[in-house]
C-alpha cells in the first residue's frame, strides 16, 4: 500500500469539531467524529473522509499481509448477489429481516451479501476437483450489509460494513484443522501488529461440535459483552513468536499454549471452572469487543451446494470448510476504544494515519517557515508519513488538533526553538517532550 | 500497496479455461474467463478471482498515484445512499430504472449508488464555508451500481462495476478551470502509465455549455463508438512530459497542445472540419473505448443543494464544480481489447498481475527443481512479482498458460539449459527469447 505520504493541512480535508456531538453514545463514534475521519450518511452508513479512510487502508493492509503470509490468495466477490444462491444452502428463507433483498429490473430476487459462504463455496467447487486441488485458503476485503433494526455505536455495529472473510477448503477434517491453526496463527499477529491484545475465546460450535471456533476479543469498557479470562493472556508476546505456518506441530504447541489458559465470553462462561482453573490474583472479569471469529464449519455449505472433491482412491467426498472473518471498519473504532484519553485519540503506529504531526506555530514567519519546510520535505524523503499542520491558526487550537486526532508523534517548530536551533518532538502516547535539533528528531522518526 | 509478491501455482487459484466460453462476444471477456480472472455470479455482476483481482488493484493504484500527485485526497463514500438525497437534487425521478432501488426494513427509500455528486456535494458543504477552504478536490475508488437492461462484453459493461470518481471544488470558474486541467492532465499521464494511449476528445457539454468536458478514449477494434482524430496524437509522450500541476501556465500549455488536434466520437464528429484540419495521410478513423470522462459542470448541483462559500467580500456564492472518472473495472477489460495477441494476453507491466512467470519444465528433477527455487527466492528478494509454475504439467500446457494469462516476462528451466548453466528467457510482447545465465536474467529482471 502506497498512500499519500504527505499533505499541508491547508490543503487537506479534515472538519474537525470542537463540540461533542450529542448523537455518539460510545467515546470511539465521538472521537471519529470530532476527528474528522467518519460522517453518517444515513443511519449506521458511513462516509469515510480523508483521515479515516487512511485508517481504514491501513488496518485492510495490516490484515492483508498477514493473510498473504500463510498462502491466503485475495479474490473480491460482488456485493449484490442473487437469491437462487441462497436458496440452495436453505438460507435465504432462514435469514430475517437482516437482508437486505432487492428486486431488480427484470424482477429477479438479489441481495446486498451479508455474507459469502454460499457464493465462495460456489467458485470453489466449478474448479476444484480433486485432492490435488486443496489445500486452498482464499479472502477477501468487501463491504457487506446487514439491516441492524437499530444501528447504533458509530461504525462499530453500523449497516454497510468492511470485513475480511477468509475461507478455507481441505479433503479431511485432519487437514481442515491444519487451515483452521493457520487463520489462528494469523490472527494472533494480526491484532497485535495493531497494537491489540485480542484474546481468542472458544465461541459456540453449534450442531458441528467440536473445539474449532474461537471469537477474539479486546478489552474496553464500552465493550458489547461481559468476558472472563487469565490475565496471564494479557502478557503473552505472540507478534515476536515467529511461528511457521508450514509447521502443524510448532503451530499446535502455540494455539495449546494460548488455550490452555481460561477465557470465556458471557454465552459460554462457567464459574466453577473460572474459580478452579484460574488462580485469584490472575481472574479478570472485564467487558470486550468482539473484533474476530473463526468457525470450522466442516461440510455444512459443500453438502447442500454439492461440493465435493475426489479422494486418491476415487471416491468423491465433500469439500472440509473454515470460515475466518475480521471486522474491519469495526477495528476502526474498537482500536480508539482501546487506544484514546481525554485529549483524543492515541493511535498504534501500524494504523496511524500519519506517523508524525509537524507544527508550525507562527505560519508566516520566514525562519519557522523555512524550518517546517525542510522538515517536511526531509520527512517525506526518508518516508515517514507527516501531516503538516501549515494553518494560519492559534497555537492552542493546533495542539487540540493535533492530539484529537492522535498521530504517534508531534514536532513543535516555534520562533524560540528556532532561533536557539531546537524543535520540540512530543510522544503523543506518553506526553514527553524533549528538545532537539531538527537533524536529530529526523533521525529518530526516520529509523 | 503492497501484494504478495510470489506464488507457486501449485498452490494457487487460477482456473484455465481450455476452450472458449460460448457467452462471451468480445475477446476481452473471452481472455479473462480463459485466463481464470474472473467469474460471472449474475448477469453483469462477477467475482474476481485471484489473477483478476490482482490486475484490478495494479490499475487502481496507478489511479491513486496519479490522483495523489495532484493533491485529490481520497475519502470512500458507501454504496447505499438515502433517496431523500437525491430528491434535493431532482434526480431521484429524472434517473430511470438503471438506478437500483432499494427500501430498507423501516420502509425508508434507499438506492445503490450509480454515481456520488450529490452525496459529496453534501459532504462538502456540511464543513466547507468560505474562500479559505478551497480549492479542495476529493476522490473515491467504489463499487457502483446500474442497473443495464442488457448487460454485455463481460466487465466492459456490468452492472457492478468500479470507478473512480473524483470531484474538484472552487470559488470562481477560473479556479475551477486549473482544477479541471490538474484532472486533465493526470488523466494523460495515468493511461500512459498502464501502456494505454488514451485521446481525450472533446464531449457534449450540455445546457451549460464551454469546452470543459472530454472523454478519453482509447482505440480498439471492439469499440463501442467511432472516433476520427489525428494521427498524431498516437505519437505524444506525455508520460515524460513531467508537468507541474502548480504551473496554471504550463498546464494550459499542454493541454492546448493535444487538443489542438482534431479528435472526435460520433457524437461530436463534423466531417466537414475534420477534412479541413487533419492531413489526408493523419486522418484516423477507428472503433474507440470510453475509458474516463471528465467534466466541470459549475454549480448544477451546489445551487439545488445550496452549496455555498463565503467570498473575501462577504458575499455567498455557490461552489464551482467538477467531477472526473476513471471506469477502473471497465479499463481491465479495455486493455485486453488493446493489448492482446492469438495466444492471449500480452500485459503492459504497469498492470500485470506478476512481472515474471517461472516455468520449470521438469519438475521432480533435483537440478531443475533446485534452480527454480533459486531463482524464485532470488526474485523475491529483488521485489519482482512471480508466479512460479511448479505444477506436474505438460511442458505444452505450461507454455499456453503461461502465455494465456500474459506476464510480460518468461523464465524457462529445463534439463538441458541447467546443464548448460542458462536458462531461456522471453518476452510476451516480442517473443524473443534468449538464452543467458541465471545471474544474467536476474540482473534484467530486477532493474
Amino acid at each position: 500500500m502506497r498512500l499519500s505520504p504527505a499533505v499541508r493541512l491547508s490543503e487537506y480535508f479534515m472538519p474537525t469539531l470542537r463540540e461533542t456531538p450529542s448523537e455518539a453514545e460510545i467515546v470511539s463514534h465521538r472521537l471519529m467524529l470530532r476527528a474528522g475521519m467518519i460522517r453518517q450518511e444515513s443511519a449506521g452508513i458511513y462516509s469515510w473522509l480523508p483521515m479515516g479512510y487512511r485508517v481504514l487502508r491501513k488496518i485492510e493492509q495490516v490484515v492483508r499481509d498477514e493473510m498473504d503470509r500463510i498462502g491466503c490468495h485475495e479474490v473480491l466477490m460482488p456485493t449484490i448477489q442473487s437469491a437462487e444462491l441462497w436458496r440452495k444452502s436453505g438460507r435465504y428463507d432462514d435469514y430475517g429481516k437482516e437482508m437486505l433483498r432487492i428486486t431488480d429490473r427484470h424482477d429477479r430476487d438479489m441481495l446486498f451479501g451479508p455474507t459469502n459462504e454460499e457464493m465462495i463455496t460456489d467458485i470453489f467447487a466449478e474448479h476444484a476437483k480433486s485432492y490435488k486441488d486443496v489445500p486452498r485458503m482464499l479472502y477477501h476485503i468487501q463491504w457487506k450489509f446487514r439491516d441492524e433494526v437499530r444501528p447504533r455505536f458509530g461504525v462499530m455495529r453500523g449497516r454497510e460494513f468492511l470485513m475480511k472473510d477468509a475461507y478455507s477448503f481441505d479433503l479431511t477434517p485432519e487437514d481442515g484443522r491444519i487451515s483452521y491453526n493457520k487463520q489462528f496463527v494469523a490472527y494472533l499477529r494480526l491484532y497485535a501488529r495493531m497494537g491489540l491484545q485480542a484474546i481468542p475465546m472458544a465461541a459456540d460450535t453449534g450442531p458441528i461440535g467440536g473445539d474449532m471456533s474461537h471469537e477474539f476479543i479486546i478489552l474496553a469498557e464500552t465493550g458489547e459483552s461481559q468476558v472472563w479470562c487469565n490475565s496471564d493472556l494479557l502478557e503473552l508476546d505472540l507478534l515476536n513468536a515467529d511461528i511457521d505456518h508450514r509447521d502443524p506441530a510448532q503451530m499446535s504447541d502455540v494455539i495449546g499454549k494460548v488455550t490452555s489458559y481460561y477465557a470465556a465470553t458471557d454465552e459460554q462462561h462457567d464459574e466453577a471452572k473460572y474459580q478452579a482453573e484460574v488462580p485469584e490474583d490472575k481472574r479478570l472479569s472485564a467487558r470486550g469487543i468482539e473484533v474476530g471469529h473463526i468457525f470450522f464449519f466442516g461440510t455444512k455449505y459443500s453438502e447442500p451446494m454439492n461440493a465435493k472433491l475426489q479422494t486418491k482412491d476415487g471416491e468423491s467426498v465433500p469439500v472440509q470448510m473454515g470460515s475466518y472473518g475480521v471486522g474491519v471498519s469495526r477495528l476502526a473504532g474498537a482500536i480508539i476504544e482501546a487506544c484514546h484519553d481525554d485529549n483524543g485519540i492515541v493511535w498504534p503506529e501500524a494504523v496511524a494515519p500519519f506517523k508524525v504531526g509537524l507544527i508550525n506555530l507562527r505560519v508566516g514567519d520566514a525562519a519557522c517557515d523555512a524550518a517546517c519546510e525542510d522538515l517536511f520535505a526531509k520527512l517525506q524523503a526518508a518516508g515517514v508519513d507527516v501531516m503538516y499542520d501549515d494553518r494560519d491558526e492559534r497555537a492552542g487550537v493546533k495542539f487540540a488538533d493535533m492530539d484529537l486526532i492522535g498521530l504517534p508523534w508531534q514536532i513543535v517548530v516555534g520562533p524560540k526553538g528556532v532561533a536557539a536551533g531546537v524543535v520540540e518532538l512530543k510522544s503523543r502516547k506518553t506526553g514527553v517532550k524533549e528538545e532537539l535539533s531538527p537533524e536529530a528528531a529526523l533521525a529518530r522518526l526516520a529509523g
